[in-house]
């Protein structure tokens, strides 16, 4: 019989923004049970935060190694059944490695690793242990953006031609990192970010939605990163010109400087036959374009949607999801497949529908092509 | 020191639209517990749903009379704090009153009764027993709802002179409570719905959104009410125009049979200064018009909002957050006053923001007054 | 053989406002030629006026009697053929009048009169003349306001049930008039705008454009007009409830103390089986909305528009056409009419299509009734 | 005195899109007169076309160097003031050659010429001459264009980094050249259409717009350009990336193969305090977001724009003005100048703002680096 299955997180104490995003999105659905937590690296931090999840004081640990030996050792019926990493880039590796280690199914927050190696290796892992791993590439969880992909890949549109993907922000035009915002503090910060700024950080966002959507790869990709604030190590704009594996053209534009930008993820996809644009900003939107048709407005909960699409929307038509019920739909495909692998039952394909650790994988290439393309002048790079 | 406060819920079970609603909004911010519920009339219906949500089976009661009489019975570590009651119109007055008089705090889907004397009755239990109630209007939950409520408080559009306040919808434009759809049978049935259909429905949004908003009293108002679909015996369109304790005027319009409308709850107020409007489907999002200066486009996460917008969001800003987060604001502000109940300490003020039971009287005596104007002609009645 | 047809204007001089509006319509399409004026009540200011536009001296009148007798006088091949009257509200009647009792066609901005018996007398001597009359009601000139016209009289939405149609500006929302503002001065001065302020100027755009649109005609009308700003003697501000002819309800909303609104008149028309949208700051575009279909966005010059949405159209997709435009469509449709009777043959009838002086009675109409139903307290009055 | 210019045109006869185009946006605002043309090679269609434009036969020429030789000869008062050349790419040389020699002013299409060669002789000829040439990149009409330039020129948005200008268009999705449609067997023959197909007809309005609005210089791009339609010798879609002259990065992307877009010319400029958003298709529209303020909608007709903006808008705000009334601007301000020259004195400098012969050759430049680029695998190629 299902249960709830049993979250440790790692990360995501008082002052994180992340972790909160992690838990909001794991509740929702019922189907997930937050146990226990190390949540800093200071101990007495992680139990001052796991007392505000009204987590008992004895499962609240002081590390991440201290929460996987302590947990292994509690009896089945009571212990976590996975990890959920939510620490900046540099902290993913060390815990993703350990949990896999020890037998526990691991989520962890996107990029996947500090660096194309380590990555590497957790897909190596992966594959030996046979673990679940669900990687949070989240806009991949919006509805409208699985109805896309179904309409793509069942040739509603015909053969893609163009592929123009964006993700401007604004917040980091300044340079917020010397003001102590922490999170703009380990996104500017080589150590703890890794290769790139706002290519890892939103790039592969866009990359992955990019993929997702059109079924598509980018085989090649010419970067033309920049940094335009003073004494920043690590990009916080660039553009990229992509071909793709179909023979598809494309442009990627990601920027933490364009000023007065949200969170402004968007994607235009052109083909033979129609035309397909998704704004995260409106999520539940998706527009529709065609030769000899007036332009379709596709909502979430309207009219016969893809299944996949109706499996992922909660609520009647013109009730607004958002971002944290796509982010919870990557939870909760995740507690579906972890019951059914629990229970020893196939579980239903619709929820086998989430980003792994090879989407990390291929984001980790991403980060390393960009960049070398970028170094070497802005240069035609296989990817 | 605080604790997770323990919900049992009434109706909602398999099939139901808003329980689950209910359910998610709980879980989203993880102040409260779903312990329990009588899920449905029929005991056998109301143990599998209970089942569903990972419930054991003496926590599945086959009526909200048992419910409320078992969970009494358990000790206070274990038994339900508060009742949510997410059942049709009619079946509102029995469990709210059962539970108050027993002692439970009580959560209500809206509206708030069949007719105004139940409504009068629980206003009085209420005051009575000084038990929290909340009634889910759930719509004022919103950020920008509660920074427009503080702009017009604060002057900043000037006195309010006009006010239009529309609901849309179109899923009744055909008879579809013929073909065994629950949620449209219930909503057109006069036995189960009570005196108005459209203007029960959403009306009363709409009227509570342009009060909370405003908060300004309707003084009279000259109803127009029509029946389009041939064979229904409640309104599923209405036109109203409102006269405002100010002197400000207003328009109300609420239908179900307006095609191709989602949910469209929107409003605009107009001062002597100043604009505002709002739009529930794209609900991150506050217009704001000016005499002298570019409209500006307010949004949720942005700036320098009131700190009552700020306290009800979560993310930042450019994640959208929708309907199941403004309705777990009012879950989670209900929570926290709960908490601070119990603890016995006062509860910080903006917390104390949620719907009542004395909008909910004043949401019935707004479908009598509709009613009555409509059917002596739609003229101008004292509200 | 057909030539360009002879305007004289009457009013539209240094400082006006519509009189260029009406000058750059009449020249857009290449149909009409300006040839003489009485731009001025002020001989030498007309004069002026006159040399702006490059007509001779000669042909700048003093007074619209002067070139009504000066014109009558000249060869035929030289007089002017139609009048054009861009006066205020006081000043139509009189030259409207005087030009066709001597024989010219006439152009005239709306409301048509002063009042209803001079309106009426109006339609009584066009009736007995047989001359031209346009009433440039310019709204229903664009071709999205046509589509949606032969989509309804087509049946595509089935039967029409609920109207809305809303005419804010916020221009007038402080007392502009008191400033100098020519155009502010004569329209809250109820012995040059009439018996209604908003309500003439704009209402009546509103009420013509609900009826052309739909075909339907008012049939009751409930009106609460307002006046906001202190001191002023006609209505700003107006709501009415509609009754029409075939059972459908409906709402005009008109005011000019909307502040921050432009000159957003819109339109929603909601059927049995579709609905319809369409916004005056955005007239390309006419939105319609399907029970059982995702929503449309209909575009001037996309796909196989209405033969007279086409003929109404001047350049391809996605070259905005505006106000200027749609304004030209009226006097370009004139001219034609005008050019088959000069020349005696039949005028092909989609150009046929242009508000008359019957549109401008009912107009008249309309603001007698508004004004009388709200004096006697907002009640319900027939039309 | 002034007195209107008189034009000859040179093509734009029956069945052409963009003379009507011209002729429209010569004739509205009443500073031009068209005298002649050659509308034709064919001299019987010519003459016909005239008739249709109420031209006496004996102005409608069968060739533009008839025209030219014969308008010469007569008096001064009676003759062409100026040549407007509407006619496909490869025939722009040709008449402009030789109405400069013959002391006309000239008014061309854009692009300039069929290739650099020709277009940097042209601009050799008005150097010479002196005379005044007007090359019609009308979207630089546009009043919210001109006001972004102000804002940009004057620091309000602090130092540019970052533009994005995109031109999609659908209407070459499919072989429409093909099907005998004459818009699209020019725009796609390179013997007709010159070295680039989308980028030559649309590229070059938005690498010009890009420059307008910036008052930057591309300094080097990288074009990676397709053909995506079998058996096209041009290009029907590019993506390039650009760098502007004081560091700036951009992205322009131009496709005629973007299924379901209209003419959707659009611009981002990010700088380093705000950031700048216009689209053609909504153009009295200018987005402006801010650091620390709301975002702001900007429009033509409200509140204090820049004196450029004011003074090439002629109606109220909310009266929209369109693709028309920009291409207007250009040639009432060609007019104006053209007027003071006649009359020997100084223009009014607001006037002397239209695109030149050296935006033109700057065109045909953008045109060849782009074609080079791309030819040689899409490398950075200085402009």
């Amino acid at each position: 019989m299902a249960r709830k299955v049993r979250m440790g997180m790692v990360g995501g104490g008082r002052g994180a923004f992340i972790g909160g995003v992690h838990r909001m999105a794991a509740a929702l659905d019922g189907q997930i049970e937050l146990v226990c937590g190390a949540f800093s690296s200071d101990p007495e931090r992680s139990r001052l935060s796991g007392g505000d999840l009204f987590l008992p004081p004895e499962r609240s640990y002081g590390s991440y190694a201290e929460m996987i030996e302590k947990e292994k050792a509690l009896p089945e019926g009571e212990r976590m059944d996975f990890v959920s990493i939510v620490t900046p880039n540099h902290v993913h590796y060390g815990p993703a490695k350990m949990a896999l280690e020890n037998g526990f199914h691991v989520v962890c927050d996107k990029p996947l690793a500090f660096n194309l190696e380590e990555a590497n290796n957790l897909m190596q892992l992966v594959e030996e242990t046979g673990l679940l791993f669900a990687l949070t590439h989240n806009y991949t969880g919006y509805p409208m953006v699985k109805h896309a992909r179904q309409m793509i890949s069942s040739g509603q549109i015909g053969a893609v031609r163009k592929v123009v993907v964006e993700y401007p922000q604004g917040w980091l035009a300044t340079r917020l990192e010397e003001t102590g915002q922490k999170q703009a503090g380990w996104r500017t910060d080589p150590k703890r970010s890794g290769a790139a700024g706002a290519m890892g950080d939103i790039g592969t966002h866009a990359e992955n939605l990019a993929e997702y959507m059109t079924g598509l790869k980018i085989k090649e990709l010419c970067a033309d990163l920049s940094i335009f604030v003073d004494g920043r190590l690590l990009d916080d704009d660039g553009s990229v010109l992509l071909r793709f594996d179909n023979g598809a053209k494309g442009i990627l534009f990601a920027s933490q400087i364009a000023v007065g930008e949200e969170n402004n993820l968007n994607i235009r996809v052109y083909g033979e036959k129609g035309g397909l644009e998704w704004h995260q900003q409106e999520p539940n939107t998706l527009v529709a374009k065609w030769l000899d048709q007036p332009t379709q407005i596709l909502r979430t909960g309207v009219g016969d949607l893809a299944a996949a699409a109706q499996a992922h929307t909660r609520i009647p038509a013109g009730h607004p999801e958002g971002y944290l019920e796509a982010f919870a739909n990557i939870y909760r495909n995740f507690a579906k497949c972890l019951q059914a692998r629990l229970a020893g039952v196939a579980v239903d394909p619709i929820y086998d529908d989430f980003p792994t650790v090879s989407d990390g994988v291929r984001g980790m290439q991403f980060i390393e092509k960009v960049v070398a393309s970028s170094a070497n002048g802005a240069v035609w790079t296989d990817f």
